[in-house]
């Protein structure tokens, strides 16, 4: 990490100035978990908004995505335990129930107010409990909310993911902090999550949208579990501009360090997320380099990240690098046979397409680690291609036989 | 069925007039099973091959094709057990060397014999074995051997796969046999298994390949198990004219005999392989309508099929058609979430796009039987496609996490 970014210890999405949340429990989930969370900055500020490819999205989507078109936001809720998706005219009118609760609430246009809803497609939203969570919400909001927050916007998840980091420009700081949710339904096609980031930097437009867009495409969009991509996908980014730093825009140095701090941020809530996969025992990095273009590369990488019989060999500690030349082989990719070389964690199992003169043992030594990386070089051009994928388990299977 | 077309008790390859089999042991696999098999026409006859379109494909598929582009045949070997894929110039010797050796003992040219080998990808073939085995084979052939001949192709297969039909032109009768194998990496893009389909019908070149390519698009192309497509997919059809029936042209009112019977047994062979998919507990027949087009149902279908949480909610007798809609939202097809309807066996589950008014209780049981179907209609056009499937459970895990 550059020293000019460094992590804030417990820091969330109320680490940057000016940002309230909170999360609370309110019957959408049977468990009595948390399952709304309200995030709210003081201030109407820029907002960014990335959405699922999904062309069912679910209503919050629908909406939320209106109002990310017009660049001004101030809060957003979420709930978890229902996704609010193909659930017709009803689910848009709660949805944008939803949203003007929350506005009236907080003093605000409703075209200001995001709302997300994560978990079963299909079911109609309890609004009477959706009601009642809002308006508690609405009354917890305070600036250490940041970890309630996190906990209510989690489904199968086994732990919140938050994070904040303090960016240095010069004798001004400025801060972003994030929370993520992911666990099934994670494919790379945008984000097949939900996340809120938070910063109060002042940042031109043009540059915001460049760096929140840059760092998903290196982060929620270059990680796989199942490779199914979700009804709800959502990334929103608010900057409120408290921090009052001199307006970041694409030529200055410090939105370099912005950008990197951001694409930091989303790359590690994203690892999160498969670390935190439905059921996994492995994380896998999948390193395409060779390839004839980048297109190339991304359909070589995600075929052998979206193949079960590569997973699953995965998850028995077998090498079984056949497999991942089988899956190059139909990616649609060009390959050529003879001038594939793969290397796990730096040790040759391919040469030129034909298994290499190291010892097996070694191959499978890499393979028994807990989270390793396999190159993948096919030899033809520059193209190439990261991507951030787990393995296939009994245990994924059992997770989502049901619910 | 057709009266004009019955199925042969106890038939296989070995039911048309003039093949001969046989399936022998010869050490590849491990625990003793047959792993090799020959199935030889008394006299060449043309033959038509349909290959996988994986583009690392295997040493025995590039000799085969090769071969099959001459037009020619007169015997195949296949092993089972070792794939001999990725194995570089070595492997193109082997699968060279075992068309030589069988050719140089039936007496006929090499280019009419063809090689096919399925199991583990990247090992060289054990060739001290598979000589022994040829011979082994060449001495067994026999009218009775297409028992031995279905047994020697299996790998993670549970049962062989076999079939016969007769059929009747008039004074003169037809024989069609098969075999086939599949259970893993069962995906539709052609064949992903292997299959060999034997007749005595005297039949001219054109209406050959033509009824070949149909039924293999409408069976072994209309199946999947986990989307994975294999380096070593092969269907050989082989015709040796023994029948002495007028040839068969695609204007004669017996090609369309011959066509149906073809049709039908390569759609009971791959309906076989489905229900002997690795580990899978539910057969899912998949039908597509009302999409824009050809092309968008199959993609619809596809992206269903090869969704891990739908499958995984079969496993556990779900419905949960949230998932299917999200898959068709995904899946590039074009969709309008407001139209879409889901049936399941005749139960209607979703109703333009949202829960249908039928109690849920009705669509669960459906998802209760061993087999169902599953209709859904986009509402947009005229395109459909019918594709049959398994769920996906812990037993395929445990089973491809090893070899």
């Amino acid at each position: 990490m550059k020293e000019d970014i460094a992590p804030v210890e417990e820091g969330g999405v109320t680490t940057p100035r000016g940002f309230l949340a909170s999360g609370v429990a309110c019957g959408i989930k049977a468990g009595g978990e948390k399952d709304l969370s309200l995030i709210c900055s003081e201030r109407a500020g820029r907002v960014v908004g990335l959405f699922t490819q999904n062309r069912v999205p679910a209503a919050p989507v629908v909406l939320s995505r209106r109002h990310a078109a017009l660049g001004s936001g101030r809060a957003v809720v979420i709930n978890s335990g229902n996704a609010n998706a193909c659930t017709g005219a009803a689910g848009m009118a709660n949805a944008t129930e939803m949203v003007n609760r929350v506005a009236s609430g907080i003093g605000c246009p409703p075209e200001e107010v995001f709302v997300c809803s994560t978990g079963r497609i299909g079911t109609p939203l309890p609004m009477a409990k959706v009601r009642k969570g809002i308006d508690l919400a609405l009354e917890r909001l305070s600036p250490q909310g940041g970890k309630d927050a996190a906990l209510g916007i989690l489904t199968t998840d086994t732990y919140p993911k938050t994070m904040a980091l303090r960016v240095s420009l010069g004798e001004q700081d400025l801060f972003l902090g994030g929370i993520a949710k992911g666990a099934g339904m994670i494919d790379p096609r945008l984000a097949t999550m939900l996340c809120v980031v938070t910063t109060d930097a002042d940042v031109s437009d043009e540059s915001f949208t460049l760096a929140a867009r840059r760092a998903a495409a290196e982060s929620f969009n270059r990680i796989s579990i199942d490779g199914d991509c979700s009804t709800n996908d959502t990334v929103l980014v608010f900057a409120n501009g408290l921090a009052r730093n001199r307006t970041l825009t694409p030529e200055s140095g410090e939105f370099r360090l912005f950008q990197s701090a951001l694409s930091l941020l989303m790359g590690r809530l994203a690892r999160m997320i498969v670390e935190d996969g439905e059921g996994i025992s492995k994380v896998v990095e999948i390193l395409i380099q060779g390839a004839s273009d980048e297109e190339d590369a991304e359909r070589a990488a995600r075929a052998v990240a979206h193949s079960l019989l590569v997973k699953c060999s995965w998850h028995g500690e077998d090498p079984n690098w056949g497999r991942i030349l089988a899956a190059i082989g139909y990616s649609g990719a060009s390959v050529d046979g003879n001038r594939v070389d793969i290397f796990y964690n730096g040790v040759q199992a391919v040469a030129a397409g034909v298994r290499a003169r190291t010892p097996s043992r070694l191959v499978r030594e890499a393979v028994r680690l807990p989270q390793f990386t396999i190159l993948i070089d096919l030899g033809i051009g520059p193209g190439h291609c990261r991507l951030l994928t787990s393995d296939l388990t009994e245990r994924y299977v059992r997770l989502n036989k049901g619910e």
